[in-house]
């Protein structure tokens, strides 16, 4: 560990103690004072080039008392952690976490208060979060708002969203800093629940690129017990300054100290690469909080999903309830519309299938009363989460899934109805945990109960959580979709097993995603934890599935394959029909073959919003596998196979694009070949536009 | 039955078709119709004199278009009963309810939508309701308000507290409908959690009493799914219109069709007695909805609890911890401050007491960990319902107690962290049953979270039911305060066997109570179900508790006793000490043998802030027991002892105040007596000023 003594009051007139912390390689170097107004300040260099310029931090108060300024510094505390850890399932069998650390505190003159800011420096980055001790001047605090900045050097290129207290279902527009408000009104697309707050409000991770080639990135680590941080841009300035999600009174945080923040943290590079392999949140957050994890498993599951999502199929089981009261609501009397997805015939079908080509589980949507009128009426008792339909056989149908080998994943959509899912959580696990059901896929689509609440107010985060926890002990894994963005909290409850959080799949059959889609969440949405993002779509035009759908899918088929790679996730979808997958049954090889869970992962190739190229290793076995997704340009370049061992030949079989292959024409051309390679091969490869490809890499006996 | 036929048309010019409806006994009279812009208005008379002037009935929608206008009449439907029926606890060993019905059905042009009205007519007022029938277009639908006016016929007296969303908890104010805005401000004292609304906003029940001696009572009956009704008054028109409580988001109720509103309804009577007497709250309400109700029991209990409101003990365990985190705050490392209520020693001494003096339960507050810091700080997670402190033996006292005959009574003080107490209220039962605990006094103290909830909105009067409902599954019964104020749900529900839900004796450690309180709130509060008033206090004097307090209690000693009588409750506490009644063991007699439970009920002598005093027979026994409470100016009558059995002599012993008796300056001067009597009986009895007397009749085998 090395110090750097650098003279801080030549840049800030005034100052009165100035600390910096190197990251243990030297790359990183964030340096933290106190300016002539008690504020303090932080700065971010990357190999002595400025990231983040001296930046503000602080608090407002609801009681007018603010902790922005009058503080001064009273210590300092520095340490170091060079540790290598083992994650339960993960993108690496190992995950080193190497830091340098500084804790700075500080206190505020008249008001004694007591506030200390945790600095970590790795070669990728920082994270820092303020900690208020334990002390009798400051007990119960409510904020107004966060006051923490990020100082920008320029007007960089980013990858966003909008800002939005109840969704991230947006697709990603690149800009320029300085163009996100003339963008801002036609990127907010409309959601079945979403509050914007600001022309400028963009949400994390957010990813962007200065004209000198590095890549910036901020998000935040450990979300617990706090709400939700956006950013909100002084485009003047280029500044974003923390912006919280609020809660039903409007504050943005109830705070009882000791307590501490979530990790603000800044990636930076100069390779695109590095931000997809930085480990950095995942080390910010706490190590695994269960002793036993031997019932957390990685799966590959199917499902009765895409045809209600495509609209050929219907969750609900009859047109004549357009008010369902559950207990008095009568279905047994009701005529079914026969369109219904979760019928126990339906089910069957997907068990058989599952079983057969070798999936953990069998997703059912739409099994339980209620899904007639489910969403938009802020209706409180909206499901019980127990009680079947009539034509879904809950019991036969887990005896039969586990005669073959299969389990059926269980669905809890919420309807945001929030306090309703509590009061009937405990039931519903029991209900899991008696018929063997291990996973649960939860949803919370629409506006939240309690009503005034947003889904990334600090009540909800702790709602989630406390979802997972509940989970875990009946040893069960969670897949939470509209919750908030992950943080890195599967690292210490592993059993956080996916998340939506972001644009899925399920756009494709809405008004579509964009090519570049693919290539910019790993580099956002994904920096916090796996997504669900349910791949493996076969069929692009969508009216060849229900025939009033007007919808395409924006990929070629080979790239929906390489998305099992690229995206990476312990949890993962094929998410068409069995006919589909019997009508492309070569390709389809890939998705049963393809790993969960790995050992080694290596970013080969890399550009947001252009393309990502990444190679995994699959844990437990010598096998590799390579996916690249491209944005409608495609992509062509040399993938070098140096990663694979070298004493070993393997057999390379290639799903590729054909060459006429394109997204929008001829989505579903796609060959597939087979080659042997060793580590020296260097391929040649070509993904077409909006399109893709993946290999499985075998060693040869 | 029968049906009078009136020219309407007189009164309303262009009216179509008039209903009117008589009550069995042909005293009442509720008159409907629809104006010509297809207003729903009602009126009341009792004996051609009119109680409720023509009022307009409706409800402002949130989408804009509004249920108060535009209807035709499309049908009616009329009917009766005449059926007794048995509550499980209650002022009588039979309830009639005998009344004649009238269901009005109409329809709004041009929306098409539908909305009932049900009439009840009874020989001692009315009750209606809306209800919305199954419709396609009405499903749901959000209230801005509901706009239910009551046009009074004159400028009455009312004895009304203060319209708030959050308390219930206010001194009554005697005035004239006309001077309520000038004596608002004063009415509204200070609370921990309250919201008031409007210069001339009144809760129900409100007593009111005309000119011409009319005895007028507004509430409500069955509160289920919808928020608490207060009542605005025009002061020009004298015309009061419902009020609901608000929601988080500022709206008034979300309804769902098919529903139906609460009963609202009108008592009148040229009695005061018949006002206290009546059961039209109660008959409004379902039958009981438990099958087996053989775990339900009246209780009569002492406790834990005024040392703690006089503040000569605490809740709390230590001063040590001002921030206090379930689950972090480590309580066998601080010290304890030595005034904690709840240890083990002391709780003991309870029981030896109750045990000795043949009390059931034992009620102990401050058990639990969490009270340092419980309560104003909207904080979540305050308390588990489950730990106790370290000098809390939960196991050994629970031994303790069974071995001596008695309960302990489990608290549950939620802070309104509802959220909070509804997740852990399954475990918090659980635990109650394996220690053989069979009631709760639970409590919401404190601002609700859900956040921008209030205690009486539609979300809340849903949990307290909830909680009720959840109870019953436990063979709990549910004593709750600062809940809504109640409206005959016990009769569904009879494991609800107590509410707060209005000012009680605690308030006499604080500012006092007015001496005409007691005279008041059997003709507002007690209309809905009973309160846990917690009588009993010997000791006036309060700095003889803590000699800190300078708080004295407004009553004498007598009228202590009388409560037990004329405040009816099937759960009755003996709130002062063991020494206080080990000091004043002849006076405590009275406690001990007073009945919980009643075959019978007579009103024999009442007016609204002046007096009451009530008899009841003892439910399978032939004791009576009479009581009387006055107000400042005390209450001279002659009791005639007719209501007592012909054939019988009986022992009467008197509990009275003594001559020179007075509740400020001599409310300890209690004289007993003993007396043979019978049904001929007449006794010159005196109450001192803010005194009353207590009699207990036993026949003389």
């Amino acid at each position: 560990m090395k110090f750097k003594a650098i003279i801080f009051g030549l840049l800030f007139p005034g100052i009165l103690a100035a600390e910096t912390l190197s990251s243990p390689g030297g790359i990183i170097d964030v340096t933290f004072d106190v300016n002539t107004d008690g504020v303090p300040v932080y700065s971010v260099a990357r190999l002595s080039e400025t990231v983040i310029k001296p930046s503000r931090m602080g608090f407002i108060l609801k009681d007018n008392t603010n902790l922005t300024e009058n503080f001064e510094l009273i210590g300092s505390v520095r340490d170091s952690l060079d540790e290598t850890w083992q994650p339960v399932w993960g993108e690496t069998a190992e995950v080193r976490n190497n830091y340098t650390e500084l804790l700075v505190s500080l206190r505020q003159k008249e008001t004694n208060r007591l506030m200390n800011i945790r600095f970590r420096a790795y070669d990728d980055g920082i994270g820092f979060r303020y900690e208020f001790p334990d002390q009798r001047q400051l007990i119960y605090f409510t904020l107004v708002d966060e006051r923490t900045e990020f100082v920008m050097t320029g007007d960089h290129i980013a990858w966003w969203i909008p800002g939005d207290y109840d969704t991230q279902e947006y697709s990603y527009t690149e800009s320029r800093l300085s163009e996100i408000r003339q963008h801002m009104e036609k990127s907010i697309t409309d959601n079945l629940s979403q509050t914007t707050f600001s022309p400028t409000g963009v949400q994390t991770s957010l990813q962007m690129k200065t004209d000198d080639g590095l890549y910036i990135n901020l998000h935040e680590a450990a979300l617990i017990d706090y709400s939700c941080m956006h950013l909100n841009l002084n485009d003047t300035t280029m500044t974003f300054t923390s912006w919280l999600t609020p809660d039903a009174l409007g504050d943005k945080g109830s705070l009882q100290t000791p307590c501490r923040t979530p990790w603000r943290t800044v990636m930076v590079s100069d390779n695109a690469c590095d931000i997809l392999a930085s480990k950095l949140i995942l080390n910010l957050n706490e190590p695994c909080a269960y002793d036993d994890v031997s019932w957390i498993k990685p799966v590959k599951y199917m499902g009765v999903w895409w045809d209600m999502i495509t609209n050929a199929k219907q969750w609900s089981y009859t047109w004549e309830t357009p008010s369902v009261k559950l207990g008095l609501t009568d279905y047994s009397k009701a005529t079914p519309h026969g369109k219904h997805g979760a019928t126990t015939e339906n089910v069957k079908r997907y068990i058989d299938f599952a079983s057969e080509h070798g999936f953990d589980q069998v997703l059912v949507e739409g099994w339980n009363i209620g899904w007639e009128d489910w969403h938009g009426k802020m209706k409180d008792y909206v499901f019980d989460f127990q009680t079947p339909y009539p034509d879904f056989d809950l019991v036969g149908l887990n005896d039969y899934a586990k005669n073959k080998g299969v389990r059926l994943m269980m669905h809890h959509e919420t309807s945001s109805a929030v306090t309703n899912y509590e009061r009937h959580m405990r039931d519903a696990y029991e209900l899991m945990q008696k018929y063997g059901y291990n996973s649960v896929k939860s949803g919370y689509v629409g506006n939240i109960q309690p009503k005034g609440e947003h889904h990334y107010s600090q009540w909800m985060v702790n709602h989630y959580l406390y979802a997972v926890k509940e989970a875990a002990k009946y040893h069960i894994m969670v897949n939470a979709h509209e919750a908030v963005r992950p943080t890195g909290l599967c690292r210490t409850y592993p059993n956080l097993i996916g998340n939506e959080s972001a644009r899925g799949t399920e756009y494709e059959a809405f008004e579509g995603n964009t090519p570049a889609h693919t290539t910019i969440l790993p580099f956002t949405r994904l920096q916090g934890g796996p997504m669900d993002y349910t791949p493996g779509i076969f069929e692009m035009d969508l009216s060849k599935v229900n025939p009033d759908s007007k919808s395409h899918v924006n990929s070629t088929l080979a790239k929906q394959l390489a998305l099992y790679v690229t995206m990476y996730s312990p949890l993962q979808m094929a998410a068409d029909s069995p006919e589909m997958y019997s009508k492309y049954s070569d390709a389809f090889q890939f998705i049963k073959e393809v790993a969960l869970d790995w050992s080694d992962s290596r970013y080969l190739d890399a550009e947001p919003g252009r393309y990502i190229v990444a190679a995994r290793k699959a844990k437990g076995s010598d096998e590799w596998f390579v996916g690249c997704t491209a944005n409608e340009d495609g992509h062509e370049s040399t993938l070098d196979l140096s990663f694979l061992d070298g004493d070993k030949k393997y057999e390379a079989t290639i799903y590729s694009d054909a060459d006429n292959a394109n997204y929008a024409t001829n989505p579903q051309a796609y060959v597939i070949s087979k080659k042997k390679v060793t580590a020296k091969t260097k391929l040649k490869m070509k993904a077409a536009p909006g399109g893709g490809y993946a290999i499985s890499l075998k060693p040869i006996k």
